[in-house]
């Protein structure tokens, strides 16, 4: 094999750490992969950091210790996550978006990978250092955020369903009082896709009065797994009052119902603070 | 701003066009990102190319005319599909996999982002000339795959529903048989997710009798959106006969309900010939 320059070097390296974010890499197994002295791949890292770095293209960091290596973190700015989710809001605020009942259709932006996997990483990395173990979602629309926020903290996604399917094997149930018409409903989470002791991001599209959040974290509680957060593409300003707390929501969505001219959505308080 | 070094482009680069795949871009345009001469930038785009060949990340390609520019596609080489899809085949033929009635236990393989990656771009690479305009998939399990499918397509994904919803805004219905047990079933599209004359790529979980897939064809012709392909994750041997034809599925599955033992799952014929 011809000795790989290093300017290949640092494409092959950028697309192998970009794709599995979270991940340790040895140095080892680069210099494997590429036929290069320690050294001379150290000096590639550097280089590649400062790039990262330069165009906001993520973190790439080093961890030590036995199990050490090089991680690469997806990270938007506080700048571009806020330019972002403004842009977002301006596009949803469009009156035709707006449906009987108060309803925004979502329907779209919730299957578009470029911005849900934008939406992913602005999520998981408020939750890189609580280091989830796997990040759960109750079907449907939530899913392709559920599943791109997974990717960028490297774990499973873990998706409920609204009652137990044969293809699932075993599962639990639990009843859940669903926040908004107040009728009981059913949560089901197959018993092998999960084990106790492990940690829990909740991520979901949207979040009223949280009856599905707190039937989340009520099933979270019976497979003995602790939550660690709960994050949501858009939350309604009102119900003050919820079933849950300490939620993180991307978007605040606001509008009196027999006025649909009053519809207003913008990014919401904690992230307009990001670039404090 | 300092001169930018080939070096800290071709990481640049790399990112850029592989998180957008299918995407044209102008050589204009990253000569402005990154402050170079179009020669120059043409250079590291042959650099480029032939990189990601040697190192099997993809194909990065020249597109001509008004429209022109470089494009990424990613891509899965014959022999590494099929290492992929027997390793995959070893791991769902665990006899712990198999439930009552014959299902195969998939939650965790559907939902694991690497893997459902993977499957994503070999499904799109057999589509890349049929250009659809979305992929259409119907709720649940087969979302996470027909995102990642849409990814490497560059295009939209549009999620049937079993019933309309009132946050999809008004809907499309149609009623199908289900082909496994013949109940008759709904699926819901909403109005605006897809326009007539368009193109569709269907992607799906897992097929049986294919009355599901049958449904959504249907669907599509009631928008007058034409199906250029219908694509699986696993599809059972049996029944031989089906309600739709020309389908691709990854994976081949084959057991005698009455003895588990007989489960044995394979890389599908096509895939087998890939390489010939």
């Amino acid at each position: 094999m011809d000795r790989i320059k290093r300017n290949e070097r640092m494409a092959a390296l950028t697309k192998w750490l970009t794709e599995a974010p979270n991940k340790i890499f040895t140095l080892s197994h680069f210099c494997d992969q590429l036929g290069t002295a320690k050294s001379t791949l150290s000096e590639d890292i550097d280089i590649l950091r400062k790039t990262f770095a330069q165009f906001g293209l993520g973190k790439l960091e080093t961890v030590t210790g036995a199990a050490g290596g090089v991680r690469y973190r997806p990270w938007v700015s506080p700048e571009e996550t806020q330019r972002f989710l403004s842009e977002l809001s301006a596009e949803l605020c469009t009156p035709t978006r707006l449906l009987p009942g108060g309803f925004l259709y979502l329907g779209d932006i919730l299957s578009l990978h470029d911005l849900v996997s934008k939406m992913g990483v602005i999520i998981a990395q408020q939750y890189y250092d609580a280091a989830p173990d796997f990040v759960l979602t109750m079907e449907t629309k939530g899913i392709p955020v559920a599943l791109m926020t997974s990717h960028a903290l490297g774990v499973p996604l873990v998706i409920a369903r609204h009652s137990s399917k044969v293809y699932e094997g075993s599962a639990v149930n639990i009843n859940y009082v669903s926040g908004t018409d107040k009728h009981i409903d059913t949560m089901s989470l197959s018993r092998r896709a999960v084990q106790p002791g492990q940690k829990a991001l909740i991520v979901d599209d949207f979040l009223k009065a949280g009856g599905t959040a707190k039937g989340m974290t009520d099933l979270m509680a019976e497979f003995e797994v602790e939550v660690v957060g709960t994050a949501f593409v858009v939350a309604t300003e009102t119900p003050a009052k919820r079933c849950i707390s300490g939620e993180k929501a991307l978007l605040t969505m606001n509008v009196d119902p027999d006025d649909p001219a009053t519809l207003a959505v913008r990014p919401s308080d904690w992230v307009m603070d990001l670039a404090k």
